[in-house]
């Protein structure tokens, strides 16, 4: 079994947006440093993006037989996905949410996650690096 | 005509996840009850489940043409989607929206529906069997 | 031992005000329509209105001995009376709610129920056959 | 048929209690000037005050037949009282609302009042002289 | 000393305005109306009606030494004008609030007055006779 | 005079509902180790229970004649009535609002209480050891 | 009749204060637009602007006689003025509400209009051109 | 490089559904409409529906290399997306956000817009032609 | 250039109404008081009173070219306006907000005032002494 | 094993500030009072008063190791220090609150005790005999 | 007695943080000039700054005895700190609250201050010279 | 210059309390596991514990000459402390905000941290591996 690690809408874009606030690594960047720092850990990790609350769903869906932790950064529909949080109500194992940036500094809107009333642990304003410190931690869990 | 039966995101998963809230039946069993008892009730029903808020959108548009009514669990999609409710709103037959569970003993959040404002009637807390007794008001209504 | 069914304040008028919200059967039928699905049901009920807070606490407190489960259209209580919810709280077997009107599509004060918090189920907007519908369910809880 | 006039709970002890709020006079005399008004006016009063929500609830319920409208000071019940805007609500004919202070002066809780969502006027802070000016208006309303 | 009445904002049309809500009469009539009845009570009146904030702040200032006390309708200004009621606040004799409407049942922007906080008494909605029960009031005040 | 022990709604199940909240001793527990205490006091007490609203407030007007002291577990009813603080209101004496378990542990609207804007003291938590210490304060007040 | 182009406070001061805001063209500049914009699209307008809300109340006064519709950019009295949404009450052609910044972009006190609860349209955000943009629509609404 | 012309959820129905608050043109003849416009204007157009809020995503990440400026009515996603506005604020160019409605006049829960935040104009209640006049406002900003 | 004084409504009152609050100086008083400080401190100053909002915010607009800096007691404009916040906005030398109360122990509608967000300093409470500290403040920050 | 008595910030003071609320009483004497209670009750008490939050805290810490319960007077941080709270949390034996003014009648911030939803009873408004029956009740608990 | 002068958190770094808002003079600056101005009015000022609460607590109290006056910048224990309050409440002589920036300028949380409702003035966005200014109130309030 | 470890109230007990949420390591394993983690790193650590608010203040003022960055546990501080966050406002190197528990899945009183609003980053819930994770991306802000 792997971790999944999924990223949500308009992460696709990473490195090339608003590179003050998300850097510049593109996703493929942060992907293949997620493989490598796996590797480094005894782990193995499958990787997906996607812009759609559904896919999303049923990739946790999925991940109930497949995964054995799953690393998430849910980008905007953590303010707004009760259906990912009922998503994720459904999976036994670790959670560990992401955020590149600090939401807290950001708009009111985003100090809220439904993901976050769900995950084990809450790792933000670290940039790309966050992804491997939540590794680092899931390794630990599934020790 | 038929009714429809619509069931929104995680719902495919009745009976397998959290069965001290949902149940154990799961939703082929609850697809099949549903027939059945549309037979006994002279009607005929079409069910759909989507975890995509937009195929829920278009099955209910497609429903102006095809459905005598609509028999819907938005699942997460209650609290959130102000889309199904504008779709449900260009429907004129009735509409009954269904709970699994008594979604005002659960988290705030879940204490609020936009469909409820659209519904002709709401159950909920009747587990599965919620289902059958809006297929019932339903042959009622279109009696 | 017999399922209760208790209406509160105003139901006495059932049929004679507001028609549009309420429908036209009286209270007298739609109890009459009660003991009829009951006994198809094999179940017995007995039926009670009053618009008096305390005489319905005191008809919880008889149900703890008497009364197989209950059906309760609070009427204009579950929006003000945590007595009458804390009358339900000591009552161990199954409680089901009615609204006739669908009260999500009502004021706002009508959108909160006291009585919904302790409830098993939620049955609105189904207009009188609401009663009908919720005997069903009991029958199937008590079975 | 006569005009009602309906006092809530605590008015029975007018004039006795907290004078420098509701005056010296006592109830027994308020409604022996609206009668003297009424006659003036060419009009029959019944006045009933209780402290019991019910009966005043069951008091609108005989205005159904026996009122030709309806002056209600609903003292505490103003701010509590659903049940109350509900038997209103099931009447016709015109209705008052009286309050012998000015609520809007006093604690937060008393700026509301359910009856003023019914209410066709609202005379509030006239002191007893208040019920004299509401049967006035109820003249007008009559004639 | 004569009671001044002093109409706010847009009550210059009165009468030839939305007459579902405030009836037909214009406002010469009601004055006219308003001079009659303070005679008959052994009073005297001076009526202002002003869309201008200030104006209507400096005939309240005026109103200290020349007016025994103040009826006023204050229309829209009762929602928003801290000044009007620091105004009011420098006046010592009676003050009745007048609303021709029952401001309670409109906009919730409407439920709360300014000078409520500050008035001895409020008659709403009892149409342009609100007016001459407030000066029946002042009578008894002055008396 | 003696000091008037009132208890509310549902307060005659003491000792037979929920006990992990409320305790084991009856209601007639509670009053005689009440009148046992009084008497070692100095004092006597009469006992009420009601589950109605106006009894209770009736007994309050009984009291401003006969009562040096009340001593009150509102119950439900702490939450949710303005009419038995206007009762209070009344009374000149010392008042002293008792609750079984601790209010402010339980759910969000048993956080705020009518009665606690009248009452001279409050005791919460204490079990039904409440209604002791509740009477030896009233014998230090009425020394 | 002509289209009246009301400007409110400090909107005399175009093009002369904050012009990252409000663009560098002045007040005549853009009535001049307005009138050979009006004149191409077949229709005369009259141009007013105050820092009074009470002439602004009066404008729209005398635009009951004499206005085909109005075009309104309220400035700051859109968030505070009742009086003026009452005089838009008594006007019952078009009325179409303009600002030369998106509100929605700036102070939360700033998001609410008055205002729009009245105009059949809001157009924000398109600097002075959205003068031209109302008239445009005017005259559709007036065709 | 093209404007891009995004229609959100349930705009697929227009001329179909409530013709009453969105007029009886459908989405093709507006469409047309705008191709015609733009022509004027020396301009062309891309114009897309879509009912999914990930295509929208993706059709505004595709304008990033594709677009002038964007033209977007998000229909009810404008009230809960917060992944549209984060692929907007991806998107250098000008963004006009249009409503056929006037969304201040309705429901509360459509009073606020994530999309507005970001927006450059907004034009509300101008029916169909709003999007003309937008087109208008991007041949400026572009010019 | 001179220091511009601007005294908001009812301050025309100052010395004359609720001296335990204003103190017992008239605005002639203070005026003179001002000038003399200002000779002190080798400044000039022009004082205003009004009681309208747009005379307040034409000071403003004149004080563009003519005042070196602005002392303000808004008055009750303070809590309400921001029209003259937007007047305030347009100026560019210093300004200073006086209450000659401590606003933040009087009404909760008292504590927030829209100059403050524009002031460079507030005094509060400081009685009409107030205006000299700011006059020496004004004369610090022209230093 | 001793009780601990703990007084928060300004309790040094008793007897000397604001005797019309908190009596005359001298700390010294209230601790007199409660070692000889505490002797009739067979128990011993350790008394502290501090002003310092992290005193307190440390003092709850020790507790852990030497206090059979603690009895506690958090004055004012009993509505600000969540510090305080976690402490008690982290102590497993009885906690009593005691206040010696009724809380619910002063200011509404100080409504709201962190460490009420900690404590297994609140005493309020008893005076100082309120740590007294403290002591009663938790030698009942420790009995 | 002399003044004393209270430093809240942070002010020990006056002058070496954030120059843009608290300026570049040292607390010992500030401290000098205090010391000479109060000279000058003659009078005597005793300063302090503290990082503690209690040791702020423990100042006013030992104020009551030895303090003709409190000026206090309480710096974020405004926002915060009722035991502050609480020991303002125990001081009968006169308080001012100095800010050096413009608190109504900053954070929401900025915007109440608790010392406020005890203070008798409140000066704030003066920078340091608030202190001088405060001290010249001290002195007229002590004359 | 090394890297500042602070943890705040009540963490000296960790390990000793509440093992379900905190775990069983001592506060001295903690320290050690980050000194050994911190020479790996190539860094150097300083460690501190402090149940008082201001000595924390005055590390973070030390912490501007002699901290290369700043991991601070802050505890219950995080949630009421201003004056705290104060303290990091004059500190201009990386700032990580570092929570034993996911305080998202607690009380609401603990979704706020006024920390969080200036820290670069924030681990929740990672248990007291967290301290390591956080050390691991300020070595890589500080390489």
């Amino acid at each position: 079994m792997s971790v999944f690690i999924i990223n949500g809408p308009n992460l696709n874009l990473l490195g090339k947006r608003q590179p003050e606030i998300y850097g510049r690594e593109t996703l493929a960047d942060v992907e293949a440093a997620c493989h490598a720092r796996a590797t480094e850990l005894g782990m193995t990790v499958r990787c997906h993006q996607s812009n759609a609350e559904h896919e999303i769903i049923e990739l946790i869906h999925e991940g109930r037989e497949a995964a054995a932790g799953i690393i998430i950064n849910p980008g905007a529909f953590s303010h707004t996905s009760v259906a990912i949080l009922d998503a994720l109500n459904t999976f036994d194992a670790p959670v560990i949410e992401v955020h590149i940036s600090n939401i807290h500094k950001r708009e009111a809107f985003r100090h809220h996650s439904y993901v976050s009333t769900r995950a084990d642990a809450v790792i933000a304003g670290c940039g790309t690096e966050g992804y491997l410190l939540a590794l680092q931690r899931m390794a630990t869990l599934l020790a």
